[in-house]
């Protein structure tokens, strides 16, 4: 039997073990997707205890509490930051087999020196112990990232920021590149709340008044070229589904006229007005080498009385079931007909689209560049074991596994770079155990060629870092 | 090599078989939905023959045969038990990996000591031994209960039941407690045959005159009240698929008027009215604390010549795929805005549908109930070991595995338990490989907790037993 | 560890090893469906180099490579054959985990005797061996099949076809059977380009007008009765999706009349008349004792850029996501209803399809035939290692494995016969698993027999070779 997380942790083999720790271990992190704010970095934000680093924002740890029957004043609430860590440490050893399991022991592990187990009788020597070491400098934002060799971070950002944080940044002497990508989903959600304002907003910023799509894209355009003299790589949409509905330019400035006017436009108007926008997007993207990441298959905000209590992104959102596989052959063609079908990356929620995802990528690559389309690494609900097993595989088996640009974190955490470690384990498990097997030379070279490319080298690439 | 159904089948470390037989094995079994009928238990029903007790009622093992090519004489028809039982024999061997295979050599085993394999050649032993066996009193329905430790029984009635065998075996000292469940499916139908029958039926036992969908809602709360009176703590209901259409009262008795007069309703007019009852329904469940069962994603009797011939329930219905994950999110949600969502089991027979629907569980748990909103255990067509595993391990990643209120046979057969025992094997199995590979710690006082209570005591709890 | 692609590649127990080595290896293949051309075989054709027999018309190499960047000169341009075999050896390092790694290097193995591994570094090594191997006539068509112990090939025909070659090889002492399969898809795809040139040739062919749908029937019935004069035993239907829409006759008439007349049909119309002809099919096939093949679930030319300029099955074709449940239960239960369905063999391009797929099959089995109807062996991007087994796994969990007509190549080359061992390997492993887990019986009377029939008795009888 393993010991609990010891060094070869999910490494199964002498050859996983040789290629995590020769290879992948110490090879930098590009956490090219994520939701941190660029503000905290550049004002090396300090966090008074595990509660705020920890419970802070991660709906994740909520989920897990409000499975356990936890009270919402423990969750998001006004109980106590103990009082909260608490009740979280006592659900954690419930999860098992939850990946959550798995981070917070790497986390306590790697930053704090933590090497015990959480549950509600430790608790409170984690929380001394946490309390103690975040009070260090050490413990900064900063030096967090540093600790976890992070070349570059994209962060997500809305084309009406001013990315000042990026910039005050960019003058200091800080190792890793923080780069903006841009987001421009509230322009895109013709059909939801906020769309009205939000192009008042945006006219204000770019100068000029928008009353029609043109302008729209006139406006994205100017945005798109300030984030890329700003070193953005890359814009990330997240879709509920994926759309193609062709429509003359005439009847979708009817519609933009119509939702403008506060009037709600059907799902077939707010399709077609999506769809010209992506298309521009697209073409501006390809023209400045960006990658175009496409997020798709969520249920955002199904329960309406928490969303009333607590607004999005507090923990409820889920895994949507959609249509999106013609739709996206659809997009992806009508992008490529016109040589606009810029580096994309795709990213579904629900694990059952792996397979046509993976062969879909095969349809529109192309010369010059390896795996110029990706599926992106398991995503958000996905990022458990199996999850990364099973998108690994069904990339192995479809397309080339050794081009692509492997994990990200997607998360708001400056501690959760132990995904990182949790992905390139598994990697390595997984390739082990074909090398040991005999379903791959054991020819450690190509081996640990492939591991680097695809723990960092390829994305490297990819993004232009 | 393992011998083949050894002490430790299924159990392939030293943690899984610690796990198994020191805390799994002798936990009582709380078989919370099943098609047993109460009668038989009353009676003490005796069995003439192994073919009466195993291939009387049971279509898993229809199917095998049918996919061997026997003729239906042998299977439904009027071939002797012997000669049924031997066309069966020879056709298990050839079903190598299912889970058919590993039940019925259990069965054989724990039940009636034969440690040899069931086939063509073997076929006339098991028959003489089963057949001395079964004439011993010890292998009356309620010994066999007994014998398999079960605390309780869920039974499935229909809401026109006087629930008299329930009443007479509450009245002797059984002491397994089999307890009615309401399952209404024949009033939620509009639209499927009967169901004019069936309100008149309603009428006779309520006492009055069902002209109304509010009549029909009166009539479901005093059935429901005199089943909460009879011990029931579960509702099922069996869907094809999950619908959620909102319209207006009036609109909805209009629906009701025209399925009445014989009329066949619309799709959407249905499901209207099938919503608006759903919605009663869990507000009537909630208010006495009932557990409901959702089933969804069935195709039902697609095979029309044999439908004919052989009526419903014969071996015919299939996996379906289904629109539903959508509309679940809006059901759960109308529910829970009025807070009326009640303690909610979720089961759906396409396989392909477990992720969305764990992600789904977590947007719904509420405070003071450790997993209020269930995923339920592997259905029907999915409980065999790849589809246990494959839900024990999507509920372990998306919630929280240590909550699971755990396995049911869904049975018509007093032999059925035996599939407890392989759930608790393959249960400790998949813990018992996490542990032993360092994924969680290796104490047994936690894990045998976790086991204890997906064995039993979160069902225990779950259902008020 | 295991040597790479050793003796025992793939075979991970004693029980594989034996069941391989002893019952697998040396039985017959079956070859039922693929995509060889008579004229080839007839004519014995001899290749010049690896390029022309590897890359020639291998779509799964094609994306192999374009997946790696390669410009298309490289892939299906004017570049010089050794130029293509040298970009194709860099890719296929990269594709660790992809089928493509191991079917190459079994078939450099089986074939060539090379035991090396193929990369950009030892390219011209192979380039050599092979350019030496392939001049000898050893290496022809006929000695490659006689080399892989095929006893009957089933290519895949035109109803328009004179079937010359199948009648030539019928008169020369080839050893091996070569049948045709009849697959009127031109016919069926009333909604696509081409179909009014088609039924004009059919007419030219048959002798008599086809003004129709009556004599578009009377059309097929007369091919369907030349092809099975000439040993044709299956038809094979590749179809997007399922469908199934009732009409009048009249109305299917107008259909027929409006698509002859240039007139483009509405999908509706489209699915009435190509329902009409399926069933029509079914009736012949069946009364016929033919074998009746459906494959669906496919996008095809989805890149319209480059179908305009590479055409149809030139890689790009992908797995797609379509509502085929419900229709295939209605289209199957009208053959049933009528007596008139065939044996038949249904086999989706999705994956996520497995399991409502193989509970269908029990809906629709009959007296008389071990498996009439089959779940069709892992298919086009689903036959790799992982996809065999989840396809294997889900048959024996929801039917019976032993009944199982096993693999098929679909492919166009004559070295692909090494993806029977393949599959076979992979089959023997995963029995061998579960003997030697004790959940099977380790008796190799009974197993040996499983295994021979699923590599090649179960075909021959299936398909009456």
């Amino acid at each position: 039997m393993k010991k609990f997380l010891d060094d070869n942790f999910l490494l199964e083999s002498e050859t996983a073990v040789k290629l995590y720790h020769q290879y992948a271990k110490d090879m930098p992190i590009a956490d090219y997707h994520c939701h941190i704010d660029a503000k905290d970095i550049y004002e090396d934000r300090r966090f008074k205890n595990i509660t705020e680093i920890w419970l802070g924002g991660d709906h994740y740890k909520w989920r897990i509490m409000r499975s356990n029957g936890v009270d919402e004043k423990f969750i998001t609430g006004n109980a106590s930051d103990r009082e909260k860590f608490q009740k979280f440490a006592e659900a954690l050893p419930r999860a098992i087999g939850n990946p959550m399991y798995h981070w917070c022991h790497l986390e306590l592990k790697n930053f704090f020196g933590f090497e015990g187990v959480l549950n509600g009788d430790t608790a409170e020597q984690v929380w001394q112990l946490t309390l103690k070491k975040l009070a260090d400098p050490e413990f900064s934002a900063r030096n967090l990232i540093r600790k976890s060799s992070v070349a570059m971070i994209g962060t997500t950002d809305d084309p009406l920021s001013d990315l000042s944080y990026h910039k005050l940044l960019g003058e200091t002497d800080f190792e890793t590149k923080v780069l903006p990508s841009f987001r421009p989903d509230m322009l895109v959600n013709i059909h939801k709340t906020g769309f009205v304002d939000y192009v008042k907003k945006l006219s204000a910023v770019v100068g000029f008044k928008i009353d029609s799509v043109e302008a729209v894209l006139r406006a994205l355009t100017q945005r798109i070229e300030f984030f890329d003299a700003h070193g953005c790589r890359a814009a990330d949409h997240g879709l509920d589904y994926i759309m193609f509905e062709r429509a003359e330019l005439s009847d979708i400035n009817s519609v933009f006229k119509k939702a403008m006017s506060g009037v709600a436009v059907t799902k077939q108007e707010a399709e077609s007005y999506q769809t010209y926008l992506l298309l521009h997007c697209a073409k501006e993207y390809k023209r400045l080498d960006w990658v175009m990441q496409l997020h798709f298959s969520c249920v955002r905000n199904p329960n309406t009385k928490r969303f009333n209590t607590l607004g999005a992104d507090s923990g409820f959102d889920c895994i949507g079931v959609t249509d999106s596989c013609k739709s996206l052959h659809m997009l992806l063609d009508a992008m490529d007909f016109e040589d606009n079908l810029p580096k994309t990356v795709l990213y579904s929620l629900n694990p059952a689209d792996d397979q046509w995802l993976d062969s879909l990528l095969g349809a529109y690559q192309d010369a010059g560049i390896r795996g110029k389309i990706q599926h992106g690494s398991a995503w958000w609900f996905n990022d458990n074991k199996v999850g990364m097993i099973n998108q690994l595989t069904s990339l192995a088996n479809l397309g080339i596994l050794g081009n692509f640009i492997g994990m990200l974190t997607d998360s708001r955490s400056f501690l959760s770079y132990a995904r990182h470690e949790y992905f390139r384990r598994i990697l390595c498990n997984l390739i082990g155990k074909w090398v040991e097997n005999g379903e791959y030379p054991s020819d450690f070279k190509t081996l640990g060629g492939l591991v680097e490319d695809i723990c960092f080298n390829n994305a490297k690439d990819y993004f232009n870092i």
